[in-house]
Order: C-alpha cells, then structure tokens, then sequence
C-alpha cells in the first residue's frame, strides 16, 4: 500500500521554484544572484523567512547553541528520524541553488507528504546549518561539525570572522544563538541524506539528469603570513630586498603547477591575498595568502602538502623573509552509505532518469553525519558546472528530478 | 664682501632638528614614522604648520590651484628667483625625513640669510608641492608636474584617488585650492635645487657625507586588471579554470626575474594587489597588480616594458583571460644641470664633505624642473638604506651637512 503511494507521488514544482527565488531575494545582488555571508543580516532574513515556512508546515523547531535549525514533522513512532538538509549561508557572489535546494527541496518533500495524508513511521526532519561556506568565518560547515560534535560548541562560537566580529556576537545579534541541544546524532537520526547542485561542469557536460555522490573530497585550507622589509621600490637594488610579495607569488604559481603535475584530480586555489602597505611604490614587507588543496585521496592530499612545506621552507630561506602558517580547515576524504547510495542509483533508475556514480568536490555538511549515520547525496547539474558565481543556474526541470528523487529516497528510509 | 659672509655662515642645527620632529607630529603613527597621504587632514596640519613658519619668516606666501605653497623672500632685484623646495605628503608607512626635509632646510637657509642680515640679489623661494608621492593619486610628483606645465591642471584636479575622492575635492576641502598663478617657470626660476634623503643604502654603505645627484632614473609604472572566471575551487578541473589569481603571480614572478637578469640596475616591484572575490574558495575572477620599473637608462627601460608587455600577452592567451593596462606614471630619465652638479660637489669638498655622484633612484619634484631651469639636488644618507618605512632615519649630523651645503650653494646662486 504504501509502494503504490510512494511510487505516485511527485513533488510540487511551481511550490519549490517559487520558494527558491523568495529566498534569493534575501541578500540579493543587482545582475542577479546573492550575498548571504553567515550571520548577516541577509542570513538573518533568509532564515526568519525558512522558518516561517517549516512553521505554516506545521514542524517542530529546534534551534541550537550554534544556530542550527531543524524543523521536524512528527512520525508514527518515536524512533530515529530521518534528516535532511543543507545551508543558507552561501559566499559573496553566489548563485541562489547552492545550499538552499537542498534545505527547500527537503521542506517541499515533508509538504508533499503530509499533503498526500500520510504520516512516516520516522520523524521526518529538515535542518539548515550554520556557516556551511565558511566565506566569513573559518572552518566552513561549522554548524554541521558542532551538530556532529566534530567541532567544540566554545571553540566555534569564539571564531572571529574577516570582519573582527565573533560567531557568538553575530548569532546574538541576529536572535540565532539557540538554546536547543541535541543528544548524538548516532541515537537521533537514522540516515541523513542532501540534495545539491553538482556545481562542477560534469553532469552538464555529459547531459546527465542525477549524480549519484560515493564521497567527498578532503579539504585543507592553510593560510600563509610572510614577513619582510618594507622599502622604497626605486632605491633599494633587488639583491637588497626581502619583498614579501614576490614570495607569495612565488607559492601561488607553484600550487598551480602542482595540482597540474598530479594525477588524482588534485586542485589547488590561491582565492585570497593581502599585501601591506598595498602601495605602487612600496615593497610588500607583509603578504597573507590562503592556499585551498582539494583530493578524493587522503595520502594524495598529504602528498600535496608536504611538497608545499618543502617548497615554503626554502623559499622563505632564499628571500630572507619570516613565514607564518595556520591551518584554517582540514577534511579527509568521506566515503558515504554503499546501502543508500545503491537505493539511490536504483530509485533514479527506475524513474528513468540518467545517474552517474560520483566524488563530491566541494564540502557539504553531508560529510559530516558521514561516520555517524548513514548518509548519501544527490546531484543535480550545474550549467557549465558555473559555481560560487551569481550566473549558478541549473534548469526547474533538473530541480524537480532531484527533488523527486529525494522523495522517492526519504519514503524509503522513513517507512 | 659676500663671499667672506658666505663661507662663515652655516644654519642652525637644533632649529632645523625641532622643525622636523615638530612636522611629524603631524599623521604621527604609534611606534614612530608619520602618515601623511596628499590632500588628507593630516597634510593639512602639515601644511598649515609650515605656512605657519614662512609666515613669521616674513616670507610672501602663493598658493596655485593645485595647492602648491611658495613662500618667497624678496631680493635686492626682481631677477628670477632662486628656489628651493621638495614636498611634505609622504606614503602611508613613512618616516618624518623624506620631502620635509628639503622644505625645513630651504627654510632654514631662509632664515640663516635673513638672520645674518643679508638681503640677497635675487629673491629666494621655498616651495612644497602637492601629491610628490603619488600615494594616494597617480601620477606622482602631481604638483610640480603641474606647476612645470608638463601636466594638466584640468586632468590633476579630475584626478580620482584609492579613495574614491578626486583632487580637487579634496583641495576645496581642506581648503589649499589656491588661486595664485605663476608665469612659466623659465621665466620666474633661475635655479631649482631639492635636497633630499637618499632614501637607499650606498652611501650609508660607503660612510659618504653627500650624494651629489647627477639624475634621476626613468619611472614606469603600470595597472594591470586580469578578468578571469571565478568558479567553486572544490570542483572546477584545473583544466576548466581562467584564474585572474593565478595570472597575477605569474607576472609577479616575471617582472622580478626580468629585473635581475637585466644590466644596469633595472628594478621592478609589484607593491599593490587586488583579488575579487578575495575568498578562500573562490578562483577569482578579477585581479589587479601595480607595476613600478624603473632604470637610469631609457632604452634599458623601453626594453623592460616591452619585454614584460610581450609575457603579458602570451600570457592572457594561455589561460583565456582578459586584460587591461592603464599607465599610471611614465618619467624618462633626468639628466640635472653640469654646471650645478659641478658646483655642489666642489662646495662640499671645500667644506671638507666626502662625496659620491650618483643617480636618484627615486623620483623627485626637481625632475620636473630641469628641462625648465638649471636644477640639482643634493642627497644626505638614509640609514640601512631604509626607506617609505618608520624606520627610515638620517642623523643630526647628516642632516646639519646637508643643510649647510644647500646654504652655501643658495649663497652662490642668489648672489
């Protein structure tokens, strides 16, 4: 009885098309797309307006220490619930899917359900989390890792963001420093489970309809600090210089060609850099770079790492300058729920639309509830795998196929 | 008669050393070192302070509309004047010697004649110009450029600054848009003559007394923005990537290599650098870079801007980005008058100085003068070589000669 149904039911699109582009005017940005740094007042926005949608829905909401959201529709019994959920924060120059499909699509397949009349043997809850980019304040999936107890509540909510202000502050300031706790997610949730846009080119590429994620990436972000002398760039002889940006240029090429001469998909970014005093005429006596190495294999990952320790090591020897490093987030590669993954691949199947088995490239607070439940992802495209970049784009019918998927996926887990 | 007075005659040390401590309480920056960037409330203390000295000086004070100050005692005959001068804007990380020293020493030579009673033959100016730095509007040396007609008044006052602020705005606002207009300099100027810190290390290498200045290398300074595609670091293939980040460094890299292998003291350095968005996990989209060349050798020059001109576009080409220049100085190299040059460094002999001819590896407001008016400067040494730095410093003793000698000098020109 409840296959037929499962098997009948389909999301409302126009529903979830219109949230979307509701909360994409929260933060939004002339040309299109959005700002919603975390702890914003535009997050503040996005999330009072999510909240009031799980609220019309009649869910439970609990809001914890770190600003965490879960809204849950009670089941039949009390056993674990079935979760999903994604963020709302995203960078400065986001596109509006990122994050927030997979925290509306889960709010569209509760509505979907309770609107069929029916009501899952498991709690179904949907949550957004906390600084999942990171844009603002470092690591990124901070809520996710608290939630998870990966990260501690204290060391979290003291983190200073790019703008001097603190977790604590902000969540305060913007009436999210919750109070709700948690006990362990291995005794609370029984699978977890995200939908996302690829934001890579190869589902697009290969015109498929679902990428079915095995596992994410490992990230270590690093921040680099080199100390040299300021002087007077028409008087001091280039032997005499201990010019603190030509080292930094220096590590950003060499990150580039390293990621280039790896097998393994190895990436490598410099995304942000700073000089001082920052003037035509002056030799950099300070320059801050972030260095971001991404690989699907951890001994890869360490690979890149250490070659870039040697490599800082003689450089700053060679140019006489002084280095300071600090690690800024370090995630070794996850590997998700064969059992759920397979359920997937095989639901997508036999709804006909195209798969293709897949790492993760970017972070996502899926990697998180990893070790402690079972956990998968779900993958829809991105138009010329554009992400973090206003012109994000992936079609309502792609959205629908995930969002259906996910249902098919949560009538599974939750019955 | 005169020449007797002259070779007695000699400033006052202590006068000299108060004015300079007392002119870098203005912008003072803790731990030492001033900030005084063109045109802002710190250079207007500046410069009231010192119109404040001309005026008990006795000295007949104009000030153009691009708030050059002249302050200019009135000789025996309406001869062209002999005028001494240099600037006290200064770069954000200075110390208190560069440009305000060749001011309060003209001004001390001033008051050491009028003290001794002496009126010379022709009138005797002491002059500040406006922006010598360049720090915070392009091009430097705004002022004299202006005031030698080799720049637009119209074009310096439209001048926008890092700001956002233009000139003229900033003139009106702290209130030195003056109105005086000065007849073309090769009618009103006999001679110019600055003296100024080295502001590198040969002299203090060699424990020389004076540098006497033969020139001024050439100055090339360029803005390059790269427009790339900014996309998520976690899942774009470095294949797929146009880095604005990663073309930056390698232009870095280039023109530093570039400077080393080249003869004949080419320098090159790239003190300021933007990225946008300026994330940790973002390839950015946009990066700008500042170039500074400069060689005492033209075609050297040429070359080095056309070597770099040629990497730049196979550059751009390779990773598909897109560029723009924007030329924000260009000054060939001075060659000062023989016969001045000649006479300084005989003054200093007889004065029982140790001396060195040399190039000005920066650029200085008597450039401007020397195709108009017999021009020469005079350099004291800078400690380590230390310059556009707190910690630049010159000693009571350096300072004292250099003064001295611009007196004896002053007395043979005006006379």
């Amino acid at each position: 009885m409840a296959m037929e149904t499962t098997v009948s039911l389909s999301v409302n699109s126009d529903r979830l098309q219109s949230r979307l582009y509701k909360l994409a005017e929260m933060g939004a940005l002339e040309g299109g797309g959005v700002s919603r740094l975390a702890l914003t007042d535009s997050d503040k926005m996005g999330r009072d307006l999510v909240v009031s949608w799980m609220t019309e829905l009649g869910l439970d909401i609990a809001i914890d220490r770190i600003g965490n959201v879960v809204g849950t529709l009670k089941g039949q019994t009390d056993q674990p619930a079935v979760m999903m959920g994604s963020h709302i924060d995203t960078v400065s120059t986001a596109g509006i899917f990122d994050g927030n499909l997979g925290v509306l699509a889960g709010l569209e397949v509760i509505e979907t359900i309770v609107d069929a009349g029916i009501t899952p043997v498991r709690p179904l809850s949907v949550a957004f989390f906390t600084n999942e980019e990171g844009s603002r304040f470092a690591p990124d999936m901070m809520g996710s890792a608290v939630f998870t107890e990966s990260l501690a509540l204290e060391t979290a909510l003291e983190t200073i963001g790019i703008d001097g202000k603190s977790v604590a502050d902000e969540l305060a300031r913007i009436g999210y420093l919750g109070e709700d706790t948690f006990p362990s997610v291995s005794d609370t949730v029984s699978a977890y489970i995200e939908l996302h846009v690829e934001q890579g080119p190869v589902l697009d590429e290969l015109a498929l309809d679902i990428g079915v994620v095995e596992g994410v990436q490992g990230i270590s972000w690093s921040e680099y600090t080199f100390h040299g002398t300021s002087n007077h760039a028409g008087t001091t002889p280039m032997s005499y210089r201990q010019d603190a940006g030509v080292v930094a240029a220096a590590v950003m090429s060499y990150v580039h060609q390293l990621a280039e001469s790896m097998p393994n998909n190895q990436l490598a970014t410099v995304g942000s850099i700073e000089f001082r005093p920052n003037l035509v005429n002056v030799i950099p006596n300070y320059s801050r770079i972030t260095v971001d190495l991404r690989n699907s294999n951890e001994s890869e990952l360490k690979r890149a790492e250490s070659e870039l320790e040697a490599f800082i090591a003689s450089l700053v020897k060679k140019h006489g300058v002084r280095v300071e490093k600090k690690v800024l987030a370090r995630f070794e590669p996850v590997i998700f729920d064969s059992n759920m993954v397979g359920k997937i691949e095989s639901l997508a199947k036999e709804s006909g639309m195209s798969t293709k088995r897949m790492f993760s490239g970017a972070g996502h607070d899926a990697q998180m509830f990893a070790p402690h439940c079972p956990t998968a992802m779900i993958f829809v495209p991105s138009q010329d795998g554009i992400s973090h970049n206003i012109h994000e784009h992936t079609t309502p019918r792609q959205v629908t196929n995930g969002a259906n998927l996910l249902l098919q996926t949560i009538l599974k887990l939750c019955m």
